[in-house]
C-alpha cells in the first residue's frame, strides 16, 4: 500500500463489477485492501487469480480478494455500490445484516438509489455523482477513458469527514474527485442530463454526438433535446434545487469532446437488458408529480423506453 | 375480362409493385388490362413471365404487363401510385410528360403525395386512403390479409363522375371501396391514426398491438397514443376538418382485431430502410405549424424516428 492512503479506511469493498466499479477497484487497490462483491463467481474466481488491470488514462494492476459470496468478503469500511439499477435491489439485499460498521457509497445514474440501500440496513450512506467512463474489456481487464470527476456528499446525516475521508482515498488512488457539502444541485445536473441523453440514445440509437446539440433545422434532434431539459430545469427550480452545472452545457460541451460517447442506456438496449430508465427518468418524472411540474416530453420517452423494453421481453 | 368492368375505364397502369399496389394490380387484372410499372427490370421480367397471383382473402390469378421503363408501358386511363413514399417523386418524374389522358390516383399514406404528382404533370388527380394490407411473398405473389376498404375522391377540380367510375372498376374487381365528394375528412382520421401508431411502433419496436391502448399505470403506453391523438385532433379542428373516424377509436378497435398488426415504418427500421415519417408525421407538424396549434409530441417523435434514420445511414 502506498503512503498516502487515508489514515481512516484502510479496506474497501466494491460491490459490481461493471465499467464504474472496476474502475474504483483497480484504483483504490494501489491505496487500500480491495474487495469486489460479483454477480457471477467465474468472474471473482478470475480477479483472485489475476488482479484487475486497468489501462488506457491509468495504467494499474492491482489484487483483488473477490467472491459472490458476501459470507467470503472480508470487513471494509467503505463500501462503493457500483451495481446497475436493475441488480441494486438484489445487491442491497445481499449486504443486510452484514458490515455494521461500514459506510456505503452509491454511484449510481439518477436518484433514489440511497433509499433503496437504506431500506436493508442502518449504514451511513455517502452520495456519490460520477463522470467517468471506461470500457469492459474482460473480467480482469477495464480501459479508463473519461477521466473525469466523481462527486460525493452526505445523504441523510452522514458527517461531512467521512464524505471527507473517503474523497481523500480517491484522490490517493489517482482518480479526479469533489466533496461537496449538498450533492443534490450536482446530483440534479446530472439527472437532468442523463434523463435527456440516455432515454433520446436508447430511442434513436445515436451516441451522444454533436447531433444532439443541432438546432438548425425544424427536425434536429438539439430542438428535442433542448426541450427535455428545460421540463428537467423546470422541475428542479420547483424542488428549490440551484443546479450545479447547466445541463444543456454539459449537453454542448460533451458533444464537443471528440469521440461520440456510447450512453450505457444505448448498450443496454442493443444488448436487450432491462435499462437504468425507472431511476433516471422514472425518478424526474416522480419528482415532476411530486412537485406539481408537467413533464410531459419526459413522460414520452419514459413510456417509450418502458415499451421498448417490452419489445424484447 | 370479365362483363362487369366499368364502361370507361379499360387499362389501369399501377405505378410500384408492393404490397398495395400488387393488391391492386392483381384485383383489377380481371376486369382490365392492367400495366406495372416496377423499379426493377426483374421484377418486369418476373411479371410478365408468370403474371401476378394473389391469395389469402382472394385466389385470382391475372396477367400483367409490365416494365421498368415508361416508354414500354402501353397507354392507360387511370394510372395508380402506389410507390412508398421516399419513392414518389422519382416515379412522378419517369411520368411526366407521358400518359396525358389517364387520370392518377395516389395511395400513399399521410399527406402531400397530389402536390407531388402535381408538380409533374396537369393530369386530373384521384385521392385514395387505403386500409387494406397484404403481405409480398415475391415478385408475383402477395397474400391480401386484411380486406379492409379503400376511400377515393376528388382532388382539386377532378370531376366527381371520374371518382365514381374508379370506385366502381375496383368494386368489380373484388376490393371494397367507397366514393366520397370530400376525402379530406378520412384522409385526416387516417394521418392522426398513422402519425401516432407508425411512429410510436418505430420507436419501440412493438407491433400494434393492445398495449398501445392500455391507460392502468402512469408507464402504459395507451396515455401516449392518446396524447398523441389528441394533439392531432385539435390540428384537424383548428384546420376546419370534421373527421370521418376517430382516431383513438380507430386505435382501439384495431388493436383488438386478433393478430398485431406490424406497421410497414417498423418494418422500414428493422430493415434500415428510409421511413414515410416526413409525408406522415412530418406533414402533421407542418399542418400544425400553418395553423398555429403546438404539438410537441408529435415533434418529438419526428425527431427521434429523423435521428433514427441517422443512426444507420
Amino acid at each position: 500500500m502506498s503512503q498516502n492512503r487515508s489514515d481512516v479506511i484502510e479496506r474497501v469493498c466494491v460491490i459490481g463489477g461493471g465499467v464504474i466499479g472496476s474502475l474504483f477497484a483497480g484504483h483504490l487497490s494501489q491505496v487500500a485492501e480491495v474487495s469486489v462483491l460479483t454477480r457471477r463467481q467465474e468472474h471473482a474466481d478470475a480477479l483472485n487469480a489475476s488482479g484487475l488491470r486497468v489501462s488506457g488514462r491509468s495504467d494499474v494492476h492491482g489484487s483483488i480478494t473477490a467472491s459472490n459470496d458476501p459470507a467470503a468478503i472480508p470487513p471494509f469500511d467503505l463500501g462503493i455500490l457500483a451495481t446497475k439499477a436493475p441488480g441494486l435491489e438484489d445487491a442491497a439485499a445481499t449486504l443486510e445484516g452484514h458490515f455494521a460498521d461500514a459506510t456505503m457509497m452509491t454511484t449510481l445514474n439518477g436518484l433514489g438509489a440511497e433509499e433503496i440501500v437504506r431500506q436493508h440496513g442502518e449504514w451511513p450512506i455517502i452520495s456519490a455523482v460520477t463522470f467517468m467512463s471506461g470500457t469492459r474489456h474482460d473480467d480482469t481487464h477495464v480501459e479508463y477513458i473519461l477521466d473525469t470527476e466523481t462527486w460525493i456528499g452526505p445523504y441523510e446525516d452522514t458527517p461531512y469527514e467521512s464524505v471527507e475521508q473517503a474523497a481523500a482515498l480517491i484522490r490517493a488512488a489517482g482518480l479526479k474527485v469533489e466533496a461537496m457539502r449538498d450533492l443534490r444541485p450536482a446530483q440534479w445536473s446530472k439527472l437532468i442530463f442523463n434523463a435527456t441523453v440516455n432515454a433520446v440514445a436508447a430511442l434513436t440509437g445515436l451516441p451522444h454526438d454533436p447531433r444532439f446539440a443541432a438546432e438548425g433545422e425544424l427536425t434536429d434532434l438539439g430542438h428535442l433535446v433542448h426541450d427535455l431539459i428545460d421540463e428537467g430545469k423546470a422541475v428542479a427550480a420547483k424542488a428549490g434545487i440551484e443546479l450545479h452545472d447547466d445541463p444543456w452545457e454539459m449537453n454542448v460541451h460533451a458533444t464537443q469532446r471528440g469521440a461520440a460517447h456510447y450512453p450505457s442506456m444505448l448498450e443496454d438496449v442493443e444488448a436487450h437488458r432491462p435499462t437504468e430508465i425507472d431511476l433516471i427518468t422514472g425518478a424526474l418524472v416522480r419528482e415532476a408529480e411530486r412537485h406539481g411540474v408537467d413533464v410531459p416530453l419526459h413522460k414520452a420517452l419514459y413510456r417509450l423506453v418502458k415499451a421498448k423494453e417490452e419489445s424484447w421481453s
